[in-house]
């Protein structure tokens, strides 16, 4: 991608449309593909693309957002995100506008947008797309200082990643939509004579889209939604959590660009902003001509809104992940790879594990049966070093979002013994940086009643289990009431059990990471290959990879004309 | 298909098998096909089908229903359908199952059908539409008798168009399952060094299905829901209307004949049976493990379906039909296409139109205009016409399923004036069938107030709006409030405004049929290529053409391996 960095908008477009005919196959083989690049490098970015990205960053702060192209006539100006490193307010403000008269907006530019060819659709898009890749460095600071993660992970996470999932949902919205422009010729044998129709069928999308973001992935969890309503010709209207306004602003403005480019309405995608005091999501969600609804967020907002009757929704709540560990070729490896997992964000990832279970009888090593208490202790002494290693600690850690998290684990969560306590971590650029390492609890007794909420932070329970067919039994039924949205175990592949355990846990919705270590975890999720969030519980329904979350957003309707002079 | 005949087993699934792979390119362009045939002639089914079956049907009469091979053990027997033709019952009864036992044999059948590889579920439930085909004469005149339709379209529509759609239905899984079949070996680039993955992705059904049939179309419109829950690993509870029992009681049968053939349980598919008295179909619904529901019939009971939490919903409820009327280059030809519609199976089909508005300067022809009275005449002469023609009328019209449908056709559509009145019309073959021909009225003050409802039946009102734009603004409120199945409209396609009148009902979910005349009619839907019931209005959202009407019942998790020795 270096020539990327001097080349025109034209033959940039140019490579990011082969860049996403290469996506439709890639999504079909779910084989390894990026669309945008990962590596953060002045290789791939250029040489002043990081301190550009900082700067711009740092120029908005304490200003008014500028730059949307939206009408705001009559918007008040609100924001009240605070910087997890610095703990100060950022300060930037954004035009709050009565939810009525955005939904208002946002019917008049249905009809506006619903009429553009498909494939003009996913061109604008494309180039909103460019647009977003042209603020990656700015997206990453944003990213890091409203949610506490660590550069790299707002970097890809927040940029590239986020910039993969909205063109794999647009590339399967080419795919699906591609399907509907036939042109039929309907000729239906009757006897000696036949009936000979035109028959089209036209793709309309079922009203209006509300994308509700969260504060931990803003554009990670939320552009894959917006852009698969866009480009179904659905109009947005994207919410941003109010703690995590910034990166959502961001890619609004490239979208309206690009709208506005094009010549058409900026309000087919509008920034609707709220404060935690006074949120709007409700009010929202609650229109009539709302018909789909992207959210991110905690279950009992979600659950709310799976009570909205005539939606259309897709959701990422919470869930409890498990991590099941039976056996271990290599235990340091296997430690160190959970150690990573529970510390990564300080698990304040959807999709880390903050449940570890292990057999009574201990972990089969090679050295024989590790007891429990013993690979308690070896992983805490993992998550320890690498808490503590100042090179690498703050960095993979990152700062805790939201005060609140810390408080929750106070109370939550204190089931067992301790065998590691969460201790104040220093960040070698942010004095007073909200940051915890991760605490170890051991519980031997009654894993049952200590198995009953997400424990989102950083804290995790090693849980010990009668047997392997009991850990899977628990982690299966906990995930079916409560939700999961990844799983990992350790045990012997060629056990004769493996193939049922697994699938014990794939039909409660689970995915299963199987035995890894090195470079790769559980928390993972790549654009084009997996399937984050699977349906199969309650943790949620908005997953990517499936065509339902493309085809859920539209209705198909046929029209019959006679065909002429027959 | 005459060599289909005499073939063996073996040659008849290589035939069905190679069709159902043209099947699947005839999804793609939407032209015509079919997988059986739709001519009942001796030609394709053998000089003595038709007696045979008719044989096989009256000697199932006065008796408890033979061949499930599901456990009937502690059934009590129950059957209460009577023939609108003779006004007899036909004293056939069937197994009445416990719900809670029925539903405990599904969940226990799931765990044996989910694992049983894709292809090979694809291939049994092409086993079970021989078995079904086998059927064809008997489910004809066993459709006849319990749906009041003519022997035509009971044949039609009941036997091969019914299989087609369950064709279209395993075609489509089969393609959607195919999709998932994926080895992928997933490898990442990480500088030096590189992850190798293998991912493998894994479709499980979201859980038990139930299938609630309707009195009026028992195969037609429950087979595409039994056949695409069974294609995804699905157990199927199959709860036909009390009063419509036998055409699915032997779809069942030819399902579990397939299943038990290949050595699996037949509780796979189970019949539930139940009385209009004692109805289960809202104790099956509520089963939190039934997860998949296909339902046609009436608003009220859809509706209520609708508030049930976690349930995949697929319906077919009641829609308002219009037809507009505005231009007509040859009127008699356009009066003669609507009074068949409206004739055909006596306004029973959900598709039927019962709402024909024209423009108050009426109808343009090349004689002129024809003012909206004149226009009522010449339809209610042509319904007349066709009517009391005793070659075709009675064929055409077939008897009223239920004496309710009389009853309430006493008290609403009374709006305006009556220019024919419904009339009693003998059937040649059955004294005292449950007959009556379309009535017409004609409303020329406050259409708004006379479109509340579906008209369900023998009645047709014909109502005056001031401008055709009057007319598509008003049908497409009411279909947006109400639901539309079907929609018409004759006027000038060269007209300014043709394109954007189309995209007006197309919105809101109606599919239009422009300037049908001669032997097509707004009420057909035809498998593999029309989107019968769009999801874009009330009136349900079971439209099997979509992609989801597939992938909505399963969700899709995957797993991950470390590639050994890397």
């Amino acid at each position: 991608m270096e020539e990327m960095v001097d080349t025109t908008l034209q033959q940039r477009l140019q490579s990011l449309a082969e860049k996403m005919e290469k996506a439709s196959e890639a999504i079909y083989e779910r084989a390894y593909f990026s669309v945008f690049e990962e590596n953060p490098s002045p290789k791939f970015y250029g040489e002043t693309a990081d301190a550009d990205g900082k700067a711009e960053f740092e120029a908005m702060l304490g200003k008014p957002f500028e730059g949307l192209l939206q009408d705001t006539e009559g918007a008040s100006y609100k924001g009240v995100e605070v910087s997890p490193y610095t703990g100060k307010a950022l300060g930037i403000t954004y035009p709050a506008l009565d939810p009525n008269a955005l939904v208002a907006k946002a019917i008049e530019a249905q009809l506006e947008w619903e009429i553009v060819a498909p494939d003009d659709r996913i061109g604008l898009l494309m180039m909103a797309l460019l647009e977003f890749e042209k603020s990656f460095f700015t997206i990453a600071h944003a990213t890091m200082h409203v949610t506490g993660q660590g550069f790299m992970m707002a970097f890809q996470a927040g940029a590239p990643h986020a910039a993969d999932r909205a063109a794999e949902a647009v590339t399967l919205a080419g795919q699906q939509l591609g399907n509907w422009e036939v042109v039929s010729e309907w000729r239906k044998p009757m006897g000696k004579t036949e009936i000979a129709l035109h028959k089209e069928y036209i793709v309309i999308p079922h009203g209006i889209s509300l994308a509700l973001g969260c504060s931990t992935f803003p554009t990670w969890n939320s552009l894959p939604g917006i852009f698969a309503s866009l480009a179904v010709g659905s109009p947005v209207i994207v919410k941003p959590h109010p703690l995590a306004i910034l990166p959502l602003a961001i890619a609004v403005r490239c979208i309206q660009r690009a709208l506005v480019e094009a010549g058409l309405s900026p309000e087919i995608c509008q920034l609707a902003v709220d404060t935690v005091e006074e949120p709007i999501a409700k009010h929202l969600a609650e229109q009539p001509k709302v018909k789909i609804i992207d959210y991110t967020g905690g279950s009992s907002f979600g659950n709310y809104l799976e009570t909205l009757p005539g939606k259309v929704l897709f959701t990422e709540k919470a869930g409890i992940n498990v991590a099941i560990v039976a056996q271990a070729d290599d235990l340091n490896a296997v430690v160190q790879n959970l150690a990573f997992s529970v510390c990564l964000y300080s698990g304040q990832m959807c999709t880390a594990p903050h449940h570890i279970m292990v057999p009574a009888e201990g972990v089969t090593t090679p050295a024989g049966k590790i007891a429990p208490a013993d690979f308690a202790k070896a992983l805490a002494e993992a998550i320890n070093a690498l808490s503590t290693n100042p090179k690498a600690g703050p960095f993979v850690l990152g700062a805790i979002q939201n005060p609140a998290t810390l408080e929750r684990l106070k109370t939550t969560g204190q089931a067992g013994e301790e065998i590691l306590a969460g201790a104040a971590i220093a960040h070698p650029m942010f004095e007073g940086a909200r940051m915890l390492s991760p605490s170890v609890r051991l519980v031997t007794q009654n894993p049952e009643a200590a198995i009953t909420e997400e424990l989102f932070g950083p804290t995790v329970l090693v849980l010990v289990l009668p047997t392997i067919e009991a850990a899977i039994h628990l982690t299966a039924s906990v995930a079916e009431e409560k939700g999961a949205i990844s799983g990992a175990i350790y045990m012997d592949e060629a056990d004769d059990r493996f193939v049922d355990y697994v699938h014990s846990l794939n039909r409660v919705g689970i995915p299963v990471s199987v035995n890894l270590t090195g470079p790769i975890y559980m928390n993972q999720n790549a654009a084009f290959s997996d399937m984050h969030v699977t349906g199969g519980n309650p943790a949620g329904n908005g997953s990517i990879g499936s065509p339902d979350f493309i085809s859920r957003r539209f209705f198909v309707v046929g029209n019959k004309y006679v065909i002429k002079g027959e």
